[in-house]
């Protein structure tokens, strides 16, 4: 049997989650992010706790506990101007943190000079701020997958999720798309989904975003697929975040929501046969994940 | 002789800083500062520490040491859903924040909750804070004028700015507007301004803001004046910022915006034999600042 027919559909069905990373990062982020899930085919979203726009994200999560919502478990802060850093205190977590307090820009960075034990204290911190704040998450999964920076973050991460019996978003693409072998670093029994799409900067370089998310959706597997996307507006305050860094750009941002809240496009899903889950699906076994094996 | 003749210029001169507070809590607040400055009349502003876009208006202060900038010490969080805290831990500092870990709202809950030693520990962390990110200070000035919700915090906020050597914004008018009293909590020697101006919720709500400048303008008195304006841009992000609360709203902000960056306005300053002046003119001893007295 395969995922698809573990979870009560017929063989041929294709699962997917369409899902929003970044809530919580900027006023735009959120406002276009309720939008696609309350318009569009986004059926999940994660928030971002140490953000400055959290609070109002916690506000429309906590009251809206019927759409899937996850921690997106934060270690890096990649913007020039607009900067972030951890919910606990800079000095009970220094080796994650700049000169400034700030988290690191890049995963580099951060796996160089986190140490393991400020990686674990700072992510429990978040999710704990999350569940204070009245948030009932079901997924956690990581921004930048900062969490691959060094496999002993790794490690941690699918510990939290064990912690608190929370869906983890495990993938072997994302695992190899950031350089680290799920060979080595995948235990027999982790759950993992069969396929995660995240789009590139060529994509986006070479104006074929769309076309990337119309052949993903055209050309999906059985078994369980999530697809990461980023809705935001192309705004001014959009343009200020993401300045100089036209890699999930405000511009980039824009093309996603537009995709994704688009009526043809909606449409094509039932065309191909998919069938859209969410995490929390996952997390009440409604829906199966697949299990790691070596073999 | 009267201050603007101790500051060198005639009995008649009217000396006036035109300042803009909250520079660093949004992108929006911070762009519309810089072009109001680069374009507009406003020659001076301060900037709030403990806010999302600290950062931005940090690296501008830094790299334009010319231009008036001073530190908006921050002890209120006003808007609904968009928050922000102390830059030190919450634990170091628990009377000055909320459940969630952000400053109260309003003056009243501070007065009422905040302990004296937390409020300096805080406002030094701020001050602190801005120096290490290399802005060279020319004065201090406080958000909601905070300082005044208690009089111990009061000589607290007096003490920073002979600690730190910064001319700090000391007004009758602002004290009386707040409901502290100029006759009990200022000192003989305090330094003064002669008269500092911010608009009222009812200005705005008569859609009379511009009469109000415009009448400060054309009505000037003679020796040291200041106008304290928010100039922002009345856009998405301001919009979600400010929501449910025009008092300081972003539609006020675009308004004191577009009159201070407005040519025929400017030209009334001439008009009105008003000379700009900045709190550094004032802390290199260039201009003179009114000495309290009881008599």
């Amino acid at each position: 049997m395969n995922i698809s027919q573990k979870s009560g559909f017929s063989e041929e069905t294709k699962l997917l989650i369409i899902h929003a990373d970044d809530a919580g990062l900027s006023h735009s982020e959120n406002m276009a992010t309720i939008k696609a899930l309350e318009t569009g085919m986004v059926n999940s979203y994660s928030i971002m706790v140490p953000c400055p726009w959290f609070y109002e994200i916690a506000i429309f999560a906590r009251d809206n506990p019927h759409i899937d919502n996850g921690i997106h478990l934060t270690l890096t802060s990649e913007w020039e101007n607009y900067k972030f850093g951890p919910v606990l205190p800079v000095s009970e977590v220094p080796s994650i943190v700049d000169e400034n307090g700030h988290f690191y820009r890049n995963r580099k960075d951060l796996g160089k000079n986190g140490q393991p034990e400020d990686v674990r204290k700072e992510l429990e911190a978040q999710i704990e701020k999350a569940l204070k704040f009245g948030i009932k998450p079901t997924h956690i999964d990581c921004h930048m997958y900062g969490v691959g920076a060094n496999p002993e973050f790794f490690k941690i991460y699918k510990e939290l999720g064990k912690k608190y019996n929370l869906p983890t978003l495990v993938s072997e693409d994302l695992m190899t798309m950031i350089g680290i072998d799920p060979e080595l670093h995948l235990e027999e029994g982790d759950f993992i989904v069969d396929s995660a799409y995240c789009a590139d900067y060529k994509d986006f370089e070479q104006g074929k975003l769309a076309d990337y998310y119309s052949n993903i959706i055209e050309h999906l597997s059985e078994g369980l697929n999530i697809i990461l996307i980023h809705p935001a507006y192309d705004n001014h305050e959009m343009q200020g975040v993401t300045i100089n860094h036209p890699n999930f750009g405000s511009e980039w941002r824009q093309i996603d929501f537009d995709f994704f809240t688009n009526a043809e496009n909606i449409a094509k899903l039932s065309e191909h046969n998919i069938k859209l889950v969410t995490w929390n699906d996952i997390k009440i076994g409604k829906v199966s994940m697949k299990i790691y094996s070596k073999s």
